[in-house]
């Protein structure tokens, strides 16, 4: 699908974007890439969104100098930049368009500095999340964030956006795992956001803003995460059936609400279990059946897997417990396939609601009921640990269908008045931007909009995202 | 110590501060509070700060709507607002001047709601932070922001400053444990910032910006609070005598280094504990010694209180590991009469800079240096567990005398250098203001004052502190 209206008609645009390109190619050379390619590549992420058409260039940064480079002369010629990392975001909140510059971090990768010492680690925004992990496990340590993406987005995105992952309920979200932040701003200037100590209150925590900020407010160019210890022990496993959606979404409650906080809590309902259970060749499942999936980690693993495995007997659950690690990789499986299960049945519009945990079951009930009144099928997964649903709308055709918003549309609504959010995890960008005031109010939304002019005066930076009405 | 330069002198003032009383008293009737008493409490906080004089009056809000009628008529008539919990601050962030409305939320101390369920409570501002705790345990949960005021602070003075506490470094910061603020903003309007979810990333993260703004933002006036289930088991205590101050912090190092998290881990230096010594009637320490006192929580503490143990010896301590808790509170009473055994030597000025904990030990270093230079002697204790050091400068009179200040000025440059930060806990308030461009840079001093400008147009909220040059 394409963005009607092209994100850069509502910005200030460049006089001439010719010119634009001569400026970055003399300023940068070959890191200017104007290849038929390299910009069709950047009008997209990975929501199935696209811009409607191609940016003047992408520029590969692979240095704050050639960032800062960057944003001078957008300034200079009142050029839109659109940062972007690997481009896996689900929001189109990184897609470049007519007279836009994307501005690619992806090659500003290294890790600067790993301190176990003080549990921090300084890297540029490029790296990918699962290299990262696995350069500090040589250190005994990790960063917690933890995508479904990880093998794919980068850690720059994964701050710019908040993405969340399936470890936020026991490990949290990214706010928590973030010390400080270089920025590059609109006008060129770097500035270092936060500290290096565990504790700081030295004026605003602008680098709390600028986590989710959706490249609205400045150029994410170093971050100096917060870490933690490898876990030790053995991950184990389990996974219960139940007989219906409603079931499951109440005994993940359960496991909640009997105080053991499991690392990993995932629900399936009983259409993508069908649809993970036919790409992987396994049996049908019974209809109307749903799943949840369930780790546990740290020295009291197996004894935490055991109690919660009489928790979900309890609450009516087939309960299957992994003898091994071989087995728990087997039963996990079936929830990692889901989204190229989905990708078998058709286009798709993953949706992000998130709710208070004790509304999961209220939140399924809304989606069936939106199901029946649209009918329509939503294949629906959660990280029920953290109340947080991915409900999937399927059709056919690249366009995301007028009814097919409209459904979203009730299901936002749904969420907002259960206590919940519009989005858990994958932000606003421009799929969401047309709710933004309905979740913040007109008051919050026009403070906001005004606190990223402060950073950004001339609406250079990704217009046409989030604040755009 | 008073303001030489009255707060509101560099705000806009009112133009008649009779007018003003009369406005609110027809408002607010009884809640406007102007007798002598009450004006002169509403000029200091616990930092041995006051004011240049009386505020106009003491408005004691007892409603949200109470809050929004106390400013929509300061808005009206320019007036600047302080506003005020229990007055516990450090840093003279509360403290209310001439021409100023001194707002008081100590009376909104209702728990609104508590979810176990959801690990999530609603309350007021004004509770105190154990009077909170006291009524969560009965749920069997708790709040883990553990200010050492905890027994006369509020929370909402909590979340302002973002003040921390012992439990940081296993417990995390405030940033970490509020999930949604309602804010009244300068002009009376209503805000509700953040989600009840334990995710959420819809557009930018104002619920952080107001953690710590010190009142220049708006007023809070409710808190949805992340909460913890009750840590089970009993907490061990150790206590480990070194010969310097420098082994002690090279030891505190071990144990983080070692990867063991202790819940609290407290550093006396000599002077400090030769004065907790002779307050509470102990034998006299070896001259030179000091200590560290150690908390383990969980259902492992024991086992980890015996791991710290071999650390400490191993580095050179001499460990005491308590048989009870009776002999632990004892250990810990120690720690705790630091405060009560400083006010014996004269009035003290209570420092509070942050540094990466592997540079504890460079920190004492730095402090024994200007110790020499100035020829002074700076009683220091530190939660060593996170790298959060309160040197305390101890001078006759009322005045901090100009050499204290050029000390001061010493420590705060030298915990920059060693990456870390001015204020760990307590804020800038009126104390540090001079400071914060040192730190933030100009840039986004400029931009950092900017924002508050978004909220507060006028520049009513809190003027003279913080921004103020």
């Amino acid at each position: 699908m394409t963005e009607q209206a092209g994100s850069a008609a509502s910005a200030t645009t460049s006089t001439a974007g010719t010119d634009v390109v001569a400026l970055l190619r003399a300023a940068l050379g070959g890191r200017v890439d104007t290849s038929p390619a390299a910009l069709d590549d950047a009008r997209a992420d990975e929501s199935g969104h696209a811009s409607a058409g191609r940016p003047l260039a992408v520029v590969r940064a692979a240095s704050v100098a050639d960032v800062q480079a960057t944003l001078r002369i957008a300034t200079e010629t009142r050029t839109p930049v659109v940062t972007r990392g690997a481009g896996t975001g689900l929001a189109g909140g990184a897609n470049a368009g007519p007279g836009e510059i994307a501005l690619s971090v992806r090659d500003m990768d290294r890790i600067v500095e790993v301190r176990p010492d003080d549990l921090l680690a300084v890297v540029e925004p490029g790296i990918l999340n699962a290299h990262l992990n696995a350069a500090l496990a040589a250190a005994g340590v990790w960063w917690a964030p933890d995508p479904a993406s990880r093998e794919i987005s980068t850690v720059g995105g994964n701050i710019a956006t908040g993405a969340g992952g399936l470890l936020c309920a026991k490990y949290g979200v990214v706010r928590d795992a973030v010390l400080a932040l270089d920025v590059v701003l609109a006008d060129g200037r770097l500035l270092q956001l936060g500290h290096r100590s565990v504790k700081g209150v030295t004026g605003l925590d602008l680098t709390a803003l600028m986590i989710g900020s959706e490249g609205t407010l400045g150029v994410i160019v170093g971050a100096t995460l917060k870490l933690r210890r490898l876990v030790p022990g053995t991950v184990q496993t389990l996974a219960a059936t139940f007989s219906d959606v409603r079931a499951a979404a109440a005994a993940s409650a359960a496991v909640t609400a009997s105080g053991i906080q499991p690392a990993i809590m995932e629900l399936m309902d009983a259409t993508s279990l069908a649809a993970a259970h036919r790409l992987l060749s396994l049996p049908v499942p019974t209809p109307g059946a749903a799943q949840l999936t369930i780790q546990t980690d740290g020295p009291a693993a197996h004894t935490e897997a055991e109690a919660i495995a009489a928790v979900l007997a309890g609450a009516g659950g087939t309960v299957v417990l992994a003898a091994d690690t071989a087995e728990g990789d087997h039963l996990l499986a079936v929830r990692r396939a889901m989204h190229p299960a989905m990708q078998t049945l058709g286009t798709t519009l993953i949706e992000d609601v998130s709710v208070p945990r004790s509304e999961l079951a209220a939140m399924f009930d809304e989606i069936a009921r939106i199901e029946h009144d649209y009918g329509m099928v939503i294949p629906t997964v959660a990280h029920a640990g953290d109340g947080n649903l991915h409900p999937n709308f399927v059709f056919t055709g690249p366009e995301v269908p007028p009814q097919v918003w409209d459904a979203a549309d009730e299901l936002f609504r749904a969420a907002l008045r259960l206590g919940g959010t519009l989005t858990g995890e994958h932000g606003i960008g421009v799929l969401k931007r047309r709710w933004l005031a309905d979740e913040l109010g007109e008051d919050q939304w026009r403070l906001q909009r005004d606190i990223a002019r402060v950073f950004d005066p001339l609406g250079i930076l990704n217009p046409g995202k989030v604040f755009a009405a």
